[in-house]
């Protein structure tokens, strides 16, 4: 096992109608002016956003909104929400919403006490320093709830990157399960899936003899597993929303990830897709993992072969390890359009003539060298072929 | 799932030579002057008090010391403690020991800010308020290094007893495998025994559809019964005693616990033995669960069942559930033997002629209501017949 450090000091907040507690928490972790930062409609409508500011308002805390936070979240309003901040003397940054929403909250949070440019973050310079952020989560998916990352796409060239830092950890985080039953089975399928993704990232690794953070991560798939067609059944099932919101964000907070290399060439060849195509993050995953692990399964047929017998019960093939190992992967891919996620470039909208243009992007954007990095390194050579098998 | 808070906001340094951070640890957590607080002479006998000191120097913090703390920690010694403290104006507790250590610490650290007995917590006062404590622990076992808990044995009556609050959660700890290397086998199989302890107290639940937590328990179960005849066999594998102390920590930081009810009897059967008797809590843990498990199975025979078959791979015996859950029990019992564990009252020191006064002290002591309660409740009765398993 490698040395690490672990540090999540998230508060977590769970259950049913624990949006009443924002106000206290907000208070209880130093806030006194919040920005209420969310996405769309759906939070107006289904009358959580009122909860949110009845709860500020009893606990005596100030606040101003921002909204427009859309799906694959924008630069553009993330310098909105700084120079909002900045102008209302904003000491607390509240997300309500999904993933895109935290991860915009969270870059606001490190741009407004910054003075440079909030992108030197998602170029690569670890976050020291930001605002406190808390979270109403209302959908299980990102795990940014309980994770130091945060994923922004740059409109100035429309590619997708990633920037990290304790100080980005929400303070606090309220999940309840409730919030995510009116969610439509191909978002809840989404999140599923992108869960899934960060296991699997975290899975795949060079680290020799990590046995306990396999096995974590072995649970945590197997939950999602279990619970995941049983939410596409029947979208109001509290208890399995309730496993699948606690598993995704054990799935990302890293405690089933320390210790040990990880890949996130899935992420990352994912992400210039719903840069490019604007499509939903897990559906590009969908398409994106089975492709990159059977590219790359070779490198270790034996952690495959470990997924697939601990994991989606297939028999070990003792002679031929392979065997069992693409099975393992074939079985993810059929899981994954059973919970109605697409399987192919042409679902997902994307285009086999744009794939020189994506790799380029993908290996060379924003100062990247040529290639990326993770269980297996690949070159641009490498990237045009896994864009293939999707086609 | 049941609503609850998850709150774990300590900094755990883990890998090789962590204890060479102390003093910077101490003094990111805004201590200036240290209580050391440690137990017998293997901690400076192999050096490690010496380079906590040398840390702690080189960081510009100040420290007093107090040694002695015994296995199955004393009252004494915390009153001791927690005058020393307000004499020399401590402003931090740094344990470094094992959970007899870090458990005696956090009493001190409780008692120094409180007014009135710092026994009042052990008698069922939540911990609001305490020094911060942090820890360097040299033996995976008792999780108290990330754990809200510590259980202190009163010298006036020889009972043990817990008390809680997230104000004793450690700050830091410093989790260094190599310096568990060390440890005799026999100890090391204790550690072993009550990790796994902290994981059924939780598997035996009440509260129904409870996937995610099921999954992460049976996880750590699993890297038990992997890595603990591993460290058996060859005492230096760093990478199996890696392994196991982040299983220990994350057994019992309760991340793997949320949203459920516990059980704990078996803690509680136990702790009446290690008080009377001064034996090793995980060997006493080795003679209590097997004889509690098998006297509650009927409560869940399903129960007993999905661990025997999850964990310990025992067939499913569709049309007598009730064999393979027993089938469980035998398999832990056979482990707990095969790293060298006691099985019965003789080996522990315990005699049949004290269940009585045994079973007084545990459904009656310190105002207990003449039962005690978990998974099932046991009376009185129940009690006896439990210790009578044991025989």
């Amino acid at each position: 096992m490698n040395d690490f450090h672990f540090y999540s000091p998230t508060w977590f907040e769970f259950g049913k109608e624990a949006e009443r507690k924002a106000g206290e928490l907000v208070k209880k972790f130093g806030g006194s002016k919040v920005l209420i930062h969310y996405g769309g409609g759906s939070v107006v409508r289904s009358g959580l956003l009122d909860r949110v500011k009845a709860s500020l308002e009893a606990a005596g805390v100030g606040y101003v909104e921002l909204g427009g936070v859309k799906p694959n979240p924008r630069s553009g309003l993330v310098y909105e929400g700084i120079e909002l901040c900045r102008k209302e003397k904003v000491d607390f940054v509240l997300a309500v919403g999904g993933g895109s929403t935290i991860d915009s909250s969270k870059a606001i949070a490190a741009g407004v006490v910054y003075e440079g440019d909030f992108w030197d973050f998602y170029s690569g310079k670890y976050i020291e320093k930001a605002l406190p952020v808390g979270t109403v989560l209302t959908i299980a998916a990102a795990g940014s709830e309980g994770s130091p990352d945060s994923v922004i796409t740059n409109e100035n060239g429309m590619f997708k990157r990633g920037a990290t830092g304790d100080a980005i950890r929400p303070r606090f985080s309220i999940l309840n399960p409730a919030l995510t039953q009116t969610l439509p089975p191909y978002q809840t399928a989404c999140g599923i899936t992108d869960i899934m993704a960060h296991l699997y990232e975290r899975y795949l690794t060079n680290t020799p003899e990590v046995e306990v953070t396999d096995r974590l991560i072995e649970a945590l798939l197997m939950t999602m597993i279990h619970e995941g067609p049983r939410v596409i059944e029947n979208p109001n099932n509290y208890e399995a929303r309730a496993n699948i919101m606690w598993a995704g964000m054990m799935a990302h907070n890293n405690s089933c990830g320390v210790g040990r290399s990880q890949d996130w060439n899935s992420h990352n060849i994912e992400h210039e897709l719903s840069a490019l195509y604007d499509c939903a993050h897990g559906a590009g995953l969908a398409v994106t993992m089975p492709a990159v692990f059977t590219y790359v399964m070779n490198h270790d047929v034996m952690r495959f072969a470990q997924v697939a017998v601990r994991v989606w019960g297939c028999s070990m093939d003792f002679q031929h390890p392979e065997v069992t190992a693409k099975a393992g992967i074939e079985a993810l891919r059929r899981f994954l359009i059973s919970i109605g996620m697409p399987k192919s470039f042409a679902e997902l909208g994307a285009k086999e003539e744009d794939i020189p243009k994506l790799v380029d992007v993908l290996c060379n954007g924003d100062g990247r060298p040529g290639s990326i990095s993770g269980f297996v390194t690949l070159n641009e050579e490498d990237c045009a072929n896994i864009y293939r098998l999707m086609v």
